[in-house]
Formats: structure tokens, sequence, C-alpha cells
């Protein structure tokens, strides 16, 4: 089992969807991560709250093994999101957004961090992920999030972390807006040009699409009946995916299409609940049996 | 290997797509239905056409053994679509229908094809397709294409259809529009307690989904670099799945999940060219390579 990283926002969300609403609940790109991911390996957060943020978030997170050690507390509010979501639960609608203590955020991680093998780079200003990637001592696999907002703003920066990373995680709309190519496929090749040999591609009810340079993987979204909130889905994934590879410590075809899968199950159960509230009451054996139920509907012979 | 009947349209397209057109092209469910299903098993088509129909079409169609003994012609113009699509070759845009012999077409089914094993209902009147149904001599299984335009215009008769089929093929916004439901998974409960046992839902560039009552299964979509003209790929895909139930004479999940993946096989040639272009190429062990290429991307462990 081998240590992961990660770099990402810790945030205070006020969620509305068709089915309910939320406010000041637990969230953040990071957050959700490093939640999902401690059931597979050992997370160590980077991150900046405000004197603001309540103490039983960071329980939380300390009570699942995350190492808080990255965790500065600055002067100021912690980073704030306001969103809500219409009957397409597939695309959100931002409010409001208070960078708090996110503006200056500047990361300074502790020795024991920058030897982790296994580093993600969470969605974050382009600028403070490369920071965080120069600093990390050779990891073996390094893999980025990020969003139309970074795209469009700071694209040379995000070209520069995308050239020393394995792997990018993005949903579809910002893998075509990224490569400037309506198809994904193309889209795909294009950034493998830029860098990383690994690109998935979220596409929330539809599942995830995995493009390596000689391969093609395919998992769909798990066949929920009720979805309540979707955020913190990508992330999520994203922490079942590093999880799994850091936790078994293998970046080979098998172990990448174990972690997507893996990353699916995660991410179908924490859009079941607002905030991280499904993911504080899953245990192992579940995950475990909604893998299953995953290799049961992808399985063409049976 | 049991015989197939499809009755549904013979057309005439014009289509307009950002990479070409096409005039006068060989089109209709029926047709592309026929064509795709011609790979694997006898098929017997019922349609109307005009006088004006091309010869050389027929000659087509025959060539793949297609049994036309089904096929009018009437006095009047053959059935014409013309339509266009955008990027986004997920939707067509209806520019024209010109209904000519269609309007008043009452299929008369020559004995022999009334014992047909295996029915398939291509989009088409769901009078129509009542009629068909009810003349056949106890299929082992009915299939059922639709659209919106049925389920908005005869909602009843296409129940009564639905009430006396096995499987419906629809698209993802037709299942949520016929069951009145936005969660699709629900949708899917909700038509499968007014009749078919199993309902395939297609979706684009996102694959294809099969719920029965008591499993679901996921195909991804090809991931092709160009896909020129989308029209068809439903019918090819429907084409395919049933033409490999009759082929096997087999309707149980295995067959069923074989039937779908060959489904996406076809379909995935059928957009690389207009009309029947790329499906009159197409080869057998062409066919075969790229079932394996779906096996392939859909398997977890290695």
């Amino acid at each position: 089992m081998a240590d992961l990283l990660v770099t990402g926002t810790v945030a205070l969300d006020d969620v509305r969807t068709p089915f309910g609403e939320v406010t000041d609940a637990l969230g953040g790109s990071a957050t959700f991560f490093s939640y999902a991911a401690s059931f597979f390996t050992n997370v160590k957060l980077a991150a900046v709250i405000g004197p603001d943020f309540p103490k039983e978030h960071l329980e939380l997170l300390a009570g699942r093994g995350v190492d808080l050690g990255g965790v500065q507390i600055s002067d100021g509010a912690t980073f704030r999101w306001k969103g809500e979501y219409g009957y397409d639960l597939n695309e959100a609608r931002t409010l409001d957004t208070q960078l708090g203590v996110l503006a200056d955020f500047k990361p300074d991680l502790p020795q024991h961090f920058r030897r982790c093998p296994y580093v993600f780079l969470a969605n974050l200003d382009p600028l403070i992920q490369l920071d965080v990637l120069r600093s990390m001592d050779q990891p073996r696999l390094a893999a980025l999030d990020t969003m139309n907002f970074w795209i469009k703003g700071k694209l040379d920066a995000l070209r520069a972390v995308l050239a020393e990373v394995d792997a990018l995680l993005v949903n579809d709309t910002e893998a075509r807006m990224l490569a400037g190519e309506p198809n994904l496929i193309r889209a795909a090749r294009k950034i493998h040009g830029w860098g990383p040999r690994v690109v998935v591609v979220k596409r929330g009810e539809y599942g995830a699409l995995m493009v390596t340079r000689e391969r093609f993987f395919f998992v769909p979204a798990y066949p929920l009946e009720s979805v309540f909130d979707p955020t913190g889905a990508g992330d999520t994934f994203a922490g079942g995916f590093m999880g799994v590879l850091a936790g078994g410590d293998a970046t080979d075809e098998a172990a990448l299409r174990r972690a997507i899968v893996y990353g699916s199950v995660i991410a179908s159960f924490t859009v079941e609940d607002f905030s991280l509230n499904r993911l504080k009451r899953l245990t192992r054996a579940e995950i475990d049996e909604r893998y299953r139920a995953f290799q049961e509907m992808m399985q063409i012979e049976r």
C-alpha cells in the first residue's frame, strides 16, 4: 500500500437540487477525494481553511486516517461554493463563489508529504497545482483534474501542469474544450500528445471512458433510481480511482481498469445523498458488493 | 437459424451533416434493419414503395438474401425523408417528410411470412405495427421500435402494441417521454409493467443499456474518430440485435447480451458513411473483429 497525496479545495457548500437542499455542508474537491480514497489507501491532504471551518469536519477526515498535516489554517473565511442543479443533474449552475482563504493559498508541504508516490491535483488553480507537483520527490503516478474556468482563464499554466502528469481526469465537455476538438477520441489523442498517457473522461450518468495510447476502456454509471445530489461525484470518482492505484501500488492496464470501476462505484454512492452523507455510512462490504454488480452489468459472455 | 420478419419504412432520404450530404439516398427503418440483420439470419421484409423506387435498391436487398415477398408497390411516391444534423450528431432535425404511399400502407403478409418466429416492428404507425403483429402465428420473440411522433400522437395504439411485444428498443428521450418519468431506470421499470420484459435504451454516442426485470447490461458506443452520418444507426442496431437472436434462435440473457453487442458493432459501421454505403462494403470478418474489440473495451480483469 502506497501513500497518496491530494491537494485541492476544502469548502463549505450550499447546494440545491430538485430533491432538497443543504447549507454550510462539507464540500470541496480535496475533501470528497480524500474521503473516497481513504477506503483504499493512506491519504495525505494539502489544503487551506479558515478559522471558521467546523472542527467536526476535520475530525471526520482524521477518523478516516487522512493525514491533515498539510491543512493550513489561514486568516479569513473558508472557501464557499453555492450551486444548484435542475432535473438534468449532469450540469451544476454556480450561484456564488467566495474564495476567502483560497485566494492566497500557497501550499507548504511537510517533508513526509513530498515523498508520496501517488499525487492527485484536484480541481484548483493550475499554478498551485504546478507548485505542489514540483515540490514532490519523483512521484510514481501524478494525476490532475481541472475545469472549464481554468481552461478558459489559465490555459498556459494548465498546459504546463499537463506536461508533467501521467493522467488527466475531466468531464467530456472539458476534454473537448481543452483540446479544441469536438470528437472526444481525437481530443484524447491530442491530450496524449501534451503529456498524460492516461485520459479519463467522466460522463456523469453515462459513466466514464479511459483512453490510453493503446486502448479504450468504458464503464457505465451505476443505474440508480434516485440521484439526490451529484456534487462531489467526480471528485469521489477520482478518489476511488487514485485510492485503488495507490492501495495496490500498480499502474498497469489491469490496475487502471479496476481503479476506474472502483471510482464509479464510489461516485454512485456519493450521489445518493447530499454532501458526504452517504459516504459517512458507507462500508467496504457495500463497495465490494457494488463492484461485483458492475462486473455483472459489463459482462458479455455468461 | 430462425427467420426474422420486419415491417417498417423503405425510403429515399436527403441527408445533410457537417461532413457532406446525399440526395435520393436509400433509407428507411426497415431497409437499414434488413440489411444489418442479413449478416446473421434470413430476413423477410414487409413494406411499401412507389413505382419510382429504383430497382437497384431492391436488387441490393435481394442480393443479401432478404425475402421481398412482402414489399408492395402502390400507386404514388415512395416515402421521403429530409433531415440534417449539426455537430451534435445525437439529434436529427427533420426538414421535410413526404408520406406518399406510406399514408395508405396496409401490410398484407404472404402466408409464409406469418410463421416467422422472430418479428421486428420498426418505426411506423403503431396501428400498422399492431396489425402486422396480430397477423403473425405466435412468434417466439417480437420487438418494437417507435419515436416521439407516435408517443405524442398515438399513445393508445402504441400501448396496445407494447402489451403484446417482448422487447422495446427506443432512445433515452423516448423512453423517458413514453413513461412520463425523468429517471431512466424507473422509466424502464414502468414500461416492463406494460408488457415488454426487455427494454433496450439506445443512447447514441453513449452506447446502449438493456434493462430486464432481473438485470442491467451496458454496452458503449464504439469510439470512432469520424462519424459521418448517424442516419440508420438505431435501425441497424436493432437489425444486428434481432438478427443475432434469430440467427442463434435463443433469447436467454447471454443471447440478449451478445445480440446487444453485435447491434452496437453494426451501428458503429453504419455511421462511418452516408446511407448504407459503409454496410455495402462490410464483411463478416470485420464484424467479428469489431466484436472482439468491444469485448476488449468492456473487460475489467485481464
